[in-house]
């Protein structure tokens, strides 16, 4: 189904056929769940913009309280039977919306009621030992310390993986939490080809690339001119203030309670420009998402985003594919000269280098490149799946990670805080989520060349600030279809003709950095 | 039971007797019960704070699921059995705080329980359409336009209260919702008295008075520095930041989601630094309350508000007992000559006689002075009264509202906007509610005298900027008992030694005023 076809669908919230009282009932009782949804994301980011530090320990009390009764909604065995009724009867009458909501709400049912207590216990309670023990073990770089966790974890993956399709890998159903319609055959596909192509282009990079100049945009940069810069280009791109807010957290995030209620956060160094930049565009493209959610099926899980790499295409191509590229740098260049007095005469050439220089040493991957970035993911990726799948155990886990890097990435960390310990995810059960880093670049890219080919004026709006033609077609194709496909692959063949081709990706990249480094 | 008793009492979740079972389960369910209600207020301050107004519709969808999910924890028939074998088993084995708790609970259980749907359905439809009706009248100062309303409401709230207890007059069970343990009888009584003293002390000030001189407070103040000088008086009061948070909102409130997480808010206009000044020291009285809760028994109703009248007390004893205090003036007028390139030579006893002029005319309640704003409120609860026992009809209503403000006030309203229309709370009948203030600035009076006798020094504290004391005497004597006690004259025995006394009230403002206006 075209993209174009997805926001002219027609709504209808019954079917023709049979069953059209149970849909009403299950959408019913769905809503009610969003809603519920909306108040505990409501919840969560005052904790994090708004919240007095005294008001913890009543904050958790009341996320406890509606994560029960969520429980209860989720588990209610009304659902159940609803559901049972209206997957036996196939598809028959429901229009690819509603057939959508009613393949997306049998797959959380399962999720949800698959797990006894005991173990969704367990895993709630591993959560927080895992972090203190995670901090700990970074802090003293003794990996010792995390490694009974990090067994305990593998041991309950497997476990909760069993449970939800013992058809299944566990690493593939730990997957699917992350990355609907996803599978390790398909990412060992995606990220064997971007392994082959990234390893050779970094080496030249370094070996034979002559780095742009960078030193324009060290210094210092006057928080509240960087904070008022952002906030402006945010609205510029297309953030919608009257159905959102934009503020400042310690950890920048884009949450909310509803696609009309989109919360966005930011941060800002003196220290450091560029983060603050790209992080506060990377926001953006997350809030825009959220914010164009279609609302003809509001509070049904099929306008909600399809996967985390899905959603992380969309901050990643405003961050990379917008605000990386030369056209946007011919748009910025003025304004970071009318807003910092140090940079009057600053040039578009000039500033794109300087965004877009590849680090000489990537050690940590919160602080990488794009070119570096997707190495840190694919070592991440095949260490978790070995470990799940048992070729890799945990105590040999330092010792691999430092032989990858320095294969991959051609760096070997000094311990283990700056290596294998340096990300929280894992010490939460977190297995499954870094490939959907990746996955989002690569979407990206795929989805951005797309967008080329379809606004052909697009590189010159952006050098002179026009986003509107690109938000508009990101809407149609991308934002509105919510999770009206099963896999990121079939919203690729919607959206852009073709599953996800991680030679898109590389092209772009190579492309890029070939001219850059003068290679 | 004396309030140093109720401060240090030993804090026991069980009865030493048979029913600690059953107790224990209560106070589970009526913790979850005020966490949803936190969860609630969280949302409210959201709304008014910080909410996008493209979220209106979302936040009123949120709203409406945590009234339904309240609704049922409300009326769960398990809490109702909890409460009849715990009633049944009188006071046994429970201490004063447990017993509170029992007795406010099943308070609660009847006034939601003997309320059927359709009566709180139409309850909240009058709400909105009251409203409506209420701004179009008040628009076009057309009575004839909200008359059905108030017809509506009059019958619906007769109803409601037969339903509830038909022992008693309607007047009587509308008023326990905003102020347990009052009765018509006991206001009749108080109010007889404040009228006949205040009606001759407001006519002597006119007619014999020598005003104060109020130009000093005349002129444009930086609201900017109007935020910086209220928001650190708020601190010096004792506002605790870490469990609280102070923000702007067009409507002043003070709200939150638990005493740890108190929010409070302000509005200043650049013509009217009196408003601002007041108005936070208001909601700062407001806050300390809700702040200085006793989390002994968080979460149980004998840790809430006693009543409206009592929240009241607190929010005025700090605006007029303190803030419109000479003490006051001392430590406030170099503050504001500081803040203020206007005011350099601003003396105490000239900013004391500013802010405590009687206003030449008083026409409107939200504006009046506290000489005359009993008189407003004597007005509108005889009215209210009168309509409910009907003694008065609605129609009559414009005719005899006009009749008393020239009797008790010595001024006739132009119209009805500016007369009966002028209030909000009968459109949303809100019968009962307007006694509340004014049996707060009593309840003030004597609090303060009270505390003044136990805290020797507390002029002279307040005079340079010491509050701690007056703070801790509060938090003991009033905040920590809650609703420990069934009426506010019980709680006014416990912490000045005698219950609710208007000539405190009436001596206060007579010696004041005689000297302020040299009468």
């Amino acid at each position: 189904m075209a993209a174009a076809q997805v926001a002219s669908h027609p709504v209808s919230t019954a079917a023709d056929g049979g069953n059209k009282k149970e849909y009403e009932s299950l959408c019913e009782k769905l809503k009610e769940m969003s809603t519920l949804g909306g108040i505990s994301g409501l919840l969560g980011w005052d904790e994090m913009v708004m919240m007095p530090e005294g008001a913890a320990a009543c904050r958790a009390a009341q996320k406890s309280v509606m994560a029960g009764i969520m429980y209860d909604k989720q588990t209610d065995p009304e659902l159940g039977q609803l559901l049972d009724e209206l997957s036996s009867n196939g598809s028959v009458g429901f229009d690819p919306f509603q057939q959508a909501v009613i393949r997306e709400a049998q797959r959380d049912w399962v999720r949800t009621t698959k797990i006894p207590k005991r173990i969704a216990k367990r895993r709630a309670e591993l959560e927080s030992e895992g972090y203190q023990a995670w901090t700990t073990a970074r802090g003293e770089s003794n990996f010792a310390k995390f490694a009974p966790v990090l067994e305990e974890w593998v041991s309950l993956i497997k476990e909760t993986s069993a449970l939800i399709d013992p058809s299944r890998s566990p690493y593939d159903v730990a997957l699917e939490e992350f990355e609907k319609g996803m599978t390790s055959a398909r990412i060992d596909e995606i990220f064997t080809q971007v392994k082959e192509g990234l390893v050779p282009l970094l080496k030249q990079i370094r070996e034979k690339g002559t780095p742009p100049d960078t030193s324009v945009l060290q210094g210092t940069f006057d928080t509240k001119s960087q904070a008022d810069l952002c906030n402006s280009i945010a609205k510029e791109l297309g953030f919608d203030l009257d159905k959102g807010r934009l503020d400042v957290s310690v950890h920048p995030f884009t949450g909310g309670s509803h696609p009309t209620d989109v919360r966005m956060t930011t941060r800002f160094k003196d220290n450091d420009l560029t983060e603050g930049l790209t992080g506060a565009i990377h926001e953006t493209g997350h809030a825009l998402y959220e914010q164009g959610r279609n609302l003809d099926y509001d509070g049904l899980p099929v306008n909600q985003a399809l996967s985390m790499g899905v959603h992380e295409s969309q901050s990643l191509l405003w961050e990379r594919m917008v605000a990386l590229s030369l056209p946007f740098s011919k748009y910025l260049a003025p304004k970071l000269a009318g807003a910092f007095p140090q940079l009057p005469d600053l040039q578009a050439e000039q500033l794109y280098g300087a965004l877009n220089a590849v680090k000489k040493e990537s050690m940590i991957r919160v602080e990488a490149d794009e070119v570096t970035y997707p190495l840190h993911i694919i070592l991440r990726y095949e260490l978790e799946k070995e470990l799940l799948e048992g070729t890799v155990s945990v105590p040999d886990l330092p010792r691999i990670w430092n032989e990858r890097m320095t294969s991959y990435l051609g760096c070997t960390p000094k311990d283990d805080a700056q290596g294998v310990l340096q990300d929280v995810h894992w010490s939460a059960g977190l297995f499954g989520y870094f490939p959907t880093y990746s996955l989002g670049a690569m979407y990206a890219a795929q989805i951005y060349k797309a967008a080329q080919k379809d606004v052909p004026s697009l590189e010159a709006d952006i050098a002179a600030g026009q986003f509107s033609g690109l938000k508009s077609w990101l809407n149609e194709r991308i934002h509105k279809s919510g999770s009206l496909h099963p896999s990121g692959d079939d919203l690729m063949r919607a959206a852009t003709g073709s599953p996800l081709d991680p030679s898109v990706f590389l092209h772009y990249l190579t492309e890029k950095y070939t001219a850059l480094y003068q290679l």
